[in-house]
């Protein structure tokens, strides 16, 4: 497989388009539209946040209805329809049922997704006005993709795209294209198969429905459910994937390729979420090995990750070992700290006990952009590597005046 | 009940004193001793976290030996004694054998606790002749005990006592005494019954050993256990609680004024904690009524006052709503989005959904030191109330260069 130029209009057949509806800030494109001509099968995943954006409860009743197919993906920034009751969800349909008429389809063939505010009514007959301006305009031009990339970013500091090129095991060319937007509100659910922040794949293979929603749970188990930039669970978290089958030929039930592909582009796109995090200034890498089980090295590796001490030592580059050890303690995991090696930056830190070292050396390789922690249990043989940010000044600065 | 003035010595036949043993500034006394000469029937809760303090491990041990029974407590602040292998264990061994010699008591008669940095060998010759300093100027005064919760602080910018008289059923009078530190990696155990902080408490009251255990435990569930600061759960936490019976008179099996006597001592001390937290600007106090269950009432309380994304905007005095019900949908409790109330600083900003509220006023009222957030989840009969403090630039600072 390869990387190659754009984001969700690398595939063939699908279209992007942008508007500004001034939800937010009027300067900024806030509305984003991705459309196919031909149906696609679709996967998806939700916040498992108990209070589910209305946007999230009309896209899961609109696979429902149309078999788990969609044309379209409507995408507004700038407010979360969240909290927002049954006019939430009347507004919520009215973004879809515009979208149909604009394009002529069923509205069940259209989802949605927001990001933004929670607990204020979206101004709908701005959204709506964003999707009249966005439609007419839908090109499959790489530009397109990418300027809707741009269109769904919040407090995001760059726009996240990627798109992969692979050989499907018959010799068939396919593409996958994909966007992603979040920065504060991130954290993994450790148990079960659910999505984190907005994300959206496109491709052109053929794939077969139920599968293509093996494939997406499979990857996003430890790619988005690895990351975490604040531990705050959010209300509107959704992954859609959606398969064209533009690329024809027969229809994928099983391909490694394609998994890989898949596979490749989430977690080049969770990383770019964990790199962006709200004030972050170092993206910390945690690999734990030889856990005693999966769930132990997933849950130590979040544990660790996740720690507020442990996010602020390394904001200060300060070699607090013995927060990344309690934080270890703290997971649940089968450990015996009598044989736990701890490496930080490639430096051996913890052998069974705190290991003499040289302090400077340490505490200047933790001036690097990207922080990694090695931790063996020495307990089994499973493995999980968690990613996430550091956390800074900058992470209060921005969220103590956020809705204000 | 009431409140009177002092801490541990405030009951008869305790004595305390302090030294300076330079574990970490020159300046500061890092060593406290808490003595009976008549022997005590002990409780003990510790932390669950799986990296253990040499000094919990020590501690348990000799309760286990002496049958729940104690005469002396030795404390060091600066220093955690985690992490630190065999050489730890017997670093605390050896602090209890000092203190044992010095008073002419058996080990197993001595209790330790270390609170500071982990993953640094103690500085035992330090350490011990901190102890033979500080022995000889045993003494009840009043003075003694404020000493000695000074003496245990580490970044806590206030000491924390609390001393409570009270009469048992019988009409006897008798004396509770305590005190705590903490002000970081503060998290609460969500399930069982496990400790929080550093926390000492002393009584005159001659208490049965198992119905002394029960009382701590069901007191600790419902104060300390609903306090976080920061969600690092603590490798050296532990609440110990020695009743000397120096009050005289027929063993108390059970009686509801010495129960409710140690639940104001507990939630005093917890509340004395949460309120200092590292950087606290303010108290959150998070009220959960009508929950379907204990544990819906105790997680969505918890849930909201553990989110960084709250912290952040209490600190900022913010009213973003959609945080707050954000949290507690992420919490898993059952919750019916359309039947909650929320009210924040006294006004109602959530009922059935948003409402409309005089955003200026809310906003002053969030000046305020304390901020009370009030959740009516409409769905049993079961409630909970969390404290913890605001996230804060000052957070950051102080725990981005704590080891350097």
């Amino acid at each position: 497989l390869k990387f190659i130029e754009g984001g969700i209009t690398a595939p063939e057949g699908f279209m992007a388009a942008v508007a500004r509806a001034g939800l937010r800030r009027a300067s900024r494109k806030d509305i984003a539209v991705i459309y196919s001509q031909k149906e696609c099968n679709a996967a998806a995943a939700f916040t498992t946040n108990r209070l589910r954006a209305a946007c999230i409860e009309v896209t899961e009743k609109h696979l429902r209805a149309s078999g788990g197919r969609l044309n379209c993906i409507v995408v507004n920034s700038g407010n979360a329809n969240a909290l927002t009751g049954k006019e939430g969800i009347r507004n919520a349909e009215r973004m879809c049922a515009e979208a149909a008429r604009l394009l002529g389809i069923r509205r069940e063939m259209v989802a949605v997704a927001s990001t933004g505010i929670i607990g204020v009514q979206l101004p709908i007959e701005k959204v709506l006005k964003g999707l009249r301006d966005a439609i007419p305009r839908l090109s499959d031009s790489t530009i397109a993709g990418t300027q809707a990339a741009e269109a769904i970013m919040t407090t995001d500091r760059v726009r996240k795209e990627c798109a992969i090129e692979t050989e499907l095991h018959d010799g068939r060319k396919i593409k996958l294209g994909g966007m992603t937007k979040g920065s504060g509100m991130i954290a993994p659910r450790m148990r079960g198969l659910h999505a984190t922040t907005l994300t959206f794949i496109t491709t052109d293979a053929p794939v077969q429905r139920t599968y293509l929603q093996h494939c997406l749970d499979m990857c996003v188990e430890d790619t988005f459910n690895l990351i975490s930039i604040d531990g705050d669970m959010s209300t509107n978290d959704c992954i859609i994937l959606a398969a064209n089958g533009a690329a024809l030929g027969p229809t994928i039930r099983k391909d490694t390729e394609f998994e890989e592909a898949l596979h490749a582009m989430l977690a080049s796109l969770a990383k770019k979420v964990a790199m962006d995090g709200e004030g972050e200034t170092k993206l910390i890498v945690v690999e734990v090995r030889n856990a005693k089980s999966n769930e132990d090295a997933r849950n130590a590796a979040l544990s660790v990750v996740n720690s507020n001490l442990v996010k602020c030592a390394i904001f200060g580059s300060d070699p607090n070992i013995g927060r990344i050890a309690a934080a270890l303690g703290a997971s649940g995991c089968s450990v015996n700290f009598s044989c736990v090696d701890i490496s930080l930056c490639g430096e051996k830190v913890v052998s069974g006990g705190i290991v003499e070292m040289d302090r400077q050396k340490v505490v200047k390789k933790m001036r690097a952009r990207e922080i990694l922690i090695e931790v063996d249990l020495h307990a089994g043989k499973y493995s999980a590597t968690a990613m996430g940010s550091d956390l800074s000044y900058d992470y209060i600065r921005i969220n103590s005046a956020y809705s204000t």
